[in-house]
């Protein structure tokens, strides 16, 4: 019977692997820059964590998630985003009663039950941050740096920040007045969903993907904020351009979970198709205490990275992928054959990568493969070389042909 | 509500994985200098893959699994273990259609419902490799060696491997006649998973926990070694002597499994309590037929890093932790404030790992702040210095200070 990957799913084979390798080594390094650590929390959690962390309301949680019961009879769920997880750990490792504000990243697998489309799978991965326990205006304004760095530092063009503010729970809740005013009349032309959210939730009917259009002229959270909302919008505002980050204000860009509060930001990028926006994030206030945790205050992005390779292979940008081999060794010979394994072996000791034939092929075939690996050098080992401890060193850029010593040929790989 | 992670899994905090991270990198520096190069398979495949790949008859595919039905009504099971899902994509992406071996390897967690216990989760993490479509014995001491030079490198000590070879199938038919004889008289003593072992694959009795015991006199596989066999076998031990590598030979060292062939092998450490296998792999014949590739060879290991890590602590390994900051800055007064959130910015994109204080902590504080950081530099702006142009540098490992440009703070960092 012939297998197949699940649908949905990837193998990440060899050439592609390490364009995925050198990207998360990118994040990290621009972690380890702004003092942000790593986290690693279980793949899968109890499925109430994502009800409550995620929002019982949301298509991820309704429709989305693979929940399945434990031989324990306990419903768990692969952890369809990240933040919850790591939200979650915070408070039950106590984190908040370290001195330092906890700022936090993580990278890996997120499962979710979609239809698998163009930069969209079942098993998809993401990278995001979290900082908790600071309601400095300066942090908002790094994490959003720090996300619109990652994109640039890439080498990816023409990706912009989104940004805007919905405030205190107070301005919510008298934003959510005015604009039922608006929506209340056009009530009958709107989807079924977006009615239900009326009820709710109003600010979500700005997020519905049908009725989109029809809220152009929808009134703006921003004539909503009250005095604590304004003055700190208007500090992140002043901390991104103390940094230059351009930015532009989106007053559209709402999220309408309880626990948002202030700063809600996007990344957008063109030319990926349909899809603009590449990750997005923003400050919240009551996700740690709503997992258990004291009320501690968190503000975090997270970015796709299928959506990521999607579009640096649109804007055609190179990433770095495999490297070099340093050395192929050739015998001829059986005791050159003896010789070469020992030389193998000793050589990545030293730190070379280094390889041989495993198949038994002829030289011509073996220089191909040495072609194939990039290798920087060939070693050829006869007999005759062999009775007089030598090797004969081809450089395989200029080919240069030199016999060297046998134990000076690490000297001569540097 | 407050929420726990689910049992048998852990979180991996700040402080505890940069260990991790450090182990991984030695495990990937490793394998490009063997020319390994990665492959990610889906965290889940379909259950069937494992039943094949794995063995119906095992405890894990018996009892340990985590299956379920994805909404699409299919089952899955999240991977127990590594070489299915890379035996199924080196089928699938046919990389045996490529003119050299496919020298893989995988890190990654892997799911098993058991008891959780010291050094075994539910969740868990393997480090493994495979090497598929070469017959040359060379390659079976490579991967042998390489398991071996990571536990080696990363400072263990006293881990040792052993050795056996499980010849080919006429082999295999001929031993199991041979260790029936052993085992007809003692049948009534034997434990009921052995009795029902011994009319399905009497060789895997050898692996019994309760019965263990009663077979140090059972007869050695290696008496029955056919002449391929035992050619192979020599061949393998004779490239582990080139390469000196110690190993010694374990005649009791058995897989069960049909898709075995000829080369087994196990590493072994002393002093972590009751578990003293670490890691352990071997050759297979029919593995990725079995999944539905052509006849093609493979071999690899798989080290468990969760027992791994508990060795190190056992041993009480030095493994690098936390890197320190490069400079902690401090501001002191609002017009410097905004200025070191500029300089902040700017050091971390020059490379440099910079941190400021989130809290409106006085400075005391701050600077024990940059102490737990452990920052190589703080650097003190105030008023007076920001007109002058100036900040106040301290080397923090010499306490010794000065005042230098602030357009050349980066300089002096280096």
């Amino acid at each position: 019977m012939a297998f197949q990957k699940p649908t949905g799913t990837q193998d990440f084979l060899p050439g592609k692997v390490e364009k995925w390798q050198y990207i998360e080594q990118q994040a990290r390094d621009l972690c380890r820059r702004y003092n942000y650590r790593e986290i690693r929390t279980p793949l899968f959690e109890s499925t109430e964590l994502f009800q409550r962390g995620v929002g019982e309301t949301t298509d991820v949680v309704q429709k989305e998630m693979y929940t399945f019961e434990d031989k324990g009879g306990r419903s768990m769920t692969l952890r369809p985003e990240g933040t919850a997880g790591v939200v979650r750990a915070y408070a039950e490792n106590k984190l908040y009663g370290e001195p330092d504000v906890s700022k936090l990243y993580y990278m890996g697998p997120m499962f979710r039950y979609e239809r698998p489309q163009a930069g969209r799978y079942r098993q998809f991965h993401q990278f995001g941050i979290e900082a908790f326990g600071s309601v400095d205006p300066a942090i908002d304004a790094e994490v959003i740096a720090l996300g619109l760095e990652f994109f640039r530092e890439l080498g990816l063009k023409g990706v912009t920040v989104e940004v805007n503010s919905v405030g205190t729970a107070e301005t919510r809740a008298n934003y959510n007045e005015t604009l039922l005013g608006f929506l209340r009349p056009m009530r009958d032309t709107l989807c079924k969903d977006c009615q239900t959210r009326m009820e709710r939730n109003p600010m979500r009917v700005l997020d519905c993907k049908i009725d989109h259009d029809k809220f152009v002229d929808a009134p703006s959270i921003l004539d909503s904020l009250d005095e604590e909302s304004t003055v700190y919008f208007a500090k992140v505002k002043e901390y991104l351009e103390i940094m230059d980050v351009e930015y532009t204000i989106n007053p559209r860009l709402v999220r309408g979970l309880d626990y948002y509060a202030h700063t809600a930001f996007e990344y957008k990028a063109q030319g990926i198709g349909a899809i603009d926006t590449v990750g997005g994030g923003g400050r919240y206030t009551k996700l740690v205490s709503e997992v258990g945790g004291p009320d501690q205050p968190g503000i975090g992005f997270g970015i796709g990275m299928e959506r990521l390779q999607l579009l640096l292979e649109d804007q055609e940008v190179e990433v770095p992928g495999v490297q070099p081999l340093d050395v192929y060794l050739l015998a001829l010979g059986e005791a050159a054959e003896v010789e070469v394994v020992k030389q193998l072996f000793k050589l990545r000791k030293l730190g070379f990568s280094a390889e041989r034939d495993y198949l038994g092929r002829k030289m011509k075939a073996q220089m191909k493969s040495a072609d194939r690996f990039k290798a920087r050098y060939t070693a050829i080992l006869g007999d005759d070389e062999l009775l007089r401890g030598e090797i004969a060193l081809k450089r395989m850029d200029t080919g240069e042909q030199q016999t060297v010593k046998m134990d000076e040929l690490a000297d001569h790989l540097k």
